[in-house]
């Protein structure tokens, strides 16, 4: 099995470390339970290929021309032993809870089992789950499959608790697990599979929650990944040989652009500190990075809502709390950002990464659900610049300024044209007119500026008519004054954004005119959950093409 | 201090259990403390009462014409005592942290103090807090409230080893605190100032992470509320003398209503469960109702994340799960809904009480956000009744379909018609008609579809103009052939919504006819956090009556 995943691993790219220390416990899994009648959940499910390939799936393993056949996480359109699509951590034993309820509500009998590793148990909904198994009546398994961490390094105080009982072979009488109610068994080496089977045997039909904790090794059985765990998290095409990657990145990365920012500040204001919730690489914080940044730099561990808050908190105190999350991921603190962020109005700097239609492609990764999320939330500033320029202007304002919740859209790709940026970010809601011109308007929100550019020259080349082009910076907020003097000149606005359109931008831009003469055409992505899409398909399908636009506005002029 | 409390309570109402019970320890807490210094955050901060007091807002209890001087929370605009406006439950930890962590990095000293009940500790954001906390390495503590209660009584596996704790006078090895990696210090009678005192000297300046965990008795003091803890969590005006409410309610509402149905589904059909995260009132199920539906009530505790992830659990697994929640609250489970449910397309029925302007206005209670938030994740049907008998026909189906997630909110004010309703809701996104008209189409959401009569009557008194009234109930989709068709003989949309325009469902409208000659106008409400303001002066301000509509109309006529 270790063979199969090198071989697709080392050509296709994906989880990792996960996979190679699940084998054993995943053999084991499914020589001692009747999957799908007992029932297994994965959480996040980086470390479910095994499983499929134990479940009639092992083609996309050992065949090229059949890699495509199945996603990186479990996927119930695949497979009846999958029973959801999961992708985001932390979930596994709250959805696990539900199919044991129902089988109890039902009458039936079988097995459930919820597989988590120690970096999600962590996370807000891990917890909740782990609280509420533990005062379970019936059959409930949780497999905590503990290879000492994160994506990361593991932060917490539990994580001292679970070293003591690997220290202790299990038997410390201070237990997390049973402190939440749970019954507890534990094998010292989750490697073996002889010792999982036993473990596994004897929880088997269990009519009490009962956590398994199994101690394994990420990356095991690959040199280079047990030495570099998280490097080796997840990778790109490698030769399997040496380890190095077959993909040549050249250039810059927002993420490195992100971290030399917030290493200058950090350098020179003691008060500045950044914040990630278990991803610092989004932002350039290797593991050299973290350390020179020392006390300024906080990883929470995967628990955004607790790094949306002590964000808060921070800010309250004087301090200037940078905390940098992917788009997807900022979804599990909406009540964070709302309740503790912005009633209270704290400075909190935010960087949202990824956040674009060319950003991850996975149903559980998107990037485009942001903006209807965050930027109807009252007292937040959400702005979204278009270079790096206007980006790292952007960036700093928020982590210095005082007055208000700042949140940055990351731009989908590096785009420089060494213009200095002088623009006063703190006169909030003021948009620059980029290009004057008349009778149509181009409203060109971050990423999807270059696109407007383009759109404009087509119009003007098709039309004659050159129409003016307009970078609204922000997204939470209309500039009326701008708005209402487009009225004398235009009779068609444009919008487009990089995100889905239901909630988003450019509706407010609509709702605007609405009551005018102006028209108003409305550009972005429909709502629905994408999965493995090809980016240019789906621009084209949403007319987000400087033809198509062109074509729309000469039909209205 | 419990005299005042009473006086205030009884004419005022609020949140009575949780201050009779801190009385001692927030005298105990401001005796060793220096506030505002050394800082003390208060979650939910219902409790903050007494600290009021102390902190120069007594005449708020003590003299009627000072009860409007003080707001039922945490409040930084009252006094520097208070650090953040706090409502939600479970916020207090990661809060806290973040002022700790701020004084750190500005190298200065001072005691930060959490307060946290035993209901609150459940929830996801105060997990990932204790666990944070319990890696700092300076001066933090962490006072448990343990009354052996949330609003109802407690749910999940801790409250074991909180009562292992209890019993053994805090010396049972397993312990949930030192598992999440803090210190810990145990207070028996936690009404005894004394001993309350001595254990908050002990802790003092402490330069590591600790837990006080203090047993107190909710509405101590007070004879009815210490025999009944449940409902005099939280009070309207009453007599003192005899604890009777001097309030009288007539007529039904939409708890009784739906607790009605569920109970009656539950009794034809075991696969139906309720779920409710720890206010299980909102949905009628008082205590003998709970204990009624057996096995086929879940209280999850104050756990959102579970609730939501679990029922996605159940249906996948074939059971009818219904969550009734606040519409404030379901804001704590975003990511759930979108990741658990709503990409897995689960049947899961979910009723979104105190969803209107009318509802609960204190500002971490607003009910007018969740148009927003929910409306634009895929896959999600929300439905927008208005009578009371649009209400039970939507609120069947969803939890009888199993098709879709389907959310029903729930209508302001109950209204009933006596009218069959015979509409087909699995025909997604099929807007009713109810009164043809021309020129003038008003498209009136949910609750304000009475205004919608009303302001079509006032149009067509005040222009002779007969508009067109329709109930679009679907607040995720657009009837685009209805709307299509409006487009022969109608010139000016009107959309009513009760919550936010920005991200809303007017703004989906106004885009629709972005393009076209249609002028649309969307009523609802500013994007902002108002606070304990007064209904009807909001409703004015946002030109919500029928005689200012009736007014803008005729001047697009």
């Amino acid at each position: 099995m270790r063979k199969a995943l090198l071989f697709r691993l080392s050509k296709h790219g994906g989880h990792f470390g996960p996979n190679f220390g699940m084998v054993e416990a995943t053999i084991a899994l499914h020589y001692v339970f009747n999957s799908p009648v007992d029932k297994i959940v994965y959480d996040v499910s980086h470390q479910s290929y095994c499983h499929k390939m134990l479940t009639g799936r092992k083609d996309a393993y050992l065949y090229e021309e059949h890699f495509d056949d199945v996603s990186g996480y479990s996927n119930p359109e695949e497979s009846e032993h999958d029973f959801f699509n999961i992708g985001h951590t932390s979930t596994s034993i709250s959805l696990a809870s539900g199919l044991a309820k129902a089988r109890d509500l039902k009458g039936e009998s079988g097995n459930v089992i919820a597989v988590i590793g120690d970096g999600s148990l962590s996370g807000g909904e891990a917890l909740e789950g782990l609280d509420f198994a533990g005062e379970m009546d019936s059959n409930f398994i949780i497999v905590i499959n503990d290879n000492d961490m994160s994506i990361a390094e593991n932060h917490g105080g539990m994580y001292k608790n679970l070293k003591l009982l690997r220290e202790t072979d299990g038997k410390a009488e201070c237990n997390l697990f049973k402190a939440m109610g749970l019954d507890y068994v534990y094998v010292g080496n989750g490697n073996d599979v002889t010792a999982l089977i036993s473990a596994f045997e004897s929880v088997k039909d269990s009519k009490k929650p009962v956590a398994v904790h199994i101690v394994t090794e990420k990356g095991m059985g690959y040199e280079p990944a047990e030495k570099n765990k998280e490097q080796w998290h997840w990778c790109m095409p490698f030769d399997p040989e040496t380890g190095k990657s077959t993909v040549n990145f050249s250039g810059e990365d927002y993420g490195t652009i992100t971290g030399k920012l917030v290493m200058d500040k950090i350098k020179s204001d003691n008060k500045v500190c950044a914040i990630t919730s278990a991803t610092p690489a989004v932002f350039g914080f290797t593991a050299d990075k973290r350390k020179e940044a020392g006390k300024q730099f906080i990883d929470v561990g995967i628990a955004e809502e607790q790094a949306a808050a002590m964000a808060s908190g921070i800010a309250k105190n004087g301090g200037k709390p940078f905390y940098g999350v992917y788009s997807t991921f900022i979804q599990r603190t909406y009540d964070q950002l709302s309740q503790d962020i912005c009633i209270n109005n704290n400075p909190v700097a935010i960087a949202v990464f990824a956040a674009s239609v060319y950003g991850m492609n996975d149903v559980t990764h998107l990037g485009i659900y942001d903006i209807p999320m965050m930027s109807n939330i009252p007292n937040l500033v959400y702005i979204a610049p278009y270079t790096k320029e206007e980006y790292i202007a952007a960036l700093d304002w928020a982590i210095e300024q005082n007055e208000h919740p700042v949140a940055v859209r990351v731009p989908a790709a590096v785009v420089s044209d060494g213009k200095k940026v002088t623009k006063d970010f703190s006169k909030l809601n003021v948009y620059e007119m980029t290009q004057k011109g008349n009778k149509v308007a181009i409203i060109a929100l971050g990423s999807f500026y270059g696109l407007g550019e383009q759109a404009a020259k087509e119009i003007e080349s098709r039309t004659g008519v050159k129409p003016t082009l307009i970078n609204p910076y922000y997204i939470t907020g209309i500039d009326t004054e701008m708005l209402e003097s487009l009225k004398a000149d235009h009779s068609v606005v444009i919008t487009l954004e990089d995100g889905v359109l239901d909630g988003g931008f450019g509706e407010k831009i609509a709702r605007f005119y609405g009551s005018s003469d102006v028209k108003v055409l409305n550009y972005g992505l429909k709502k629905a959950f994408l999965d493995r899409y090809n980016a240019a398909d789906v621009m084209k399908e949403n007319r987000l093409t400087p033809e198509l636009i062109a074509e729309d506005a000469a039909s209205l002029l």
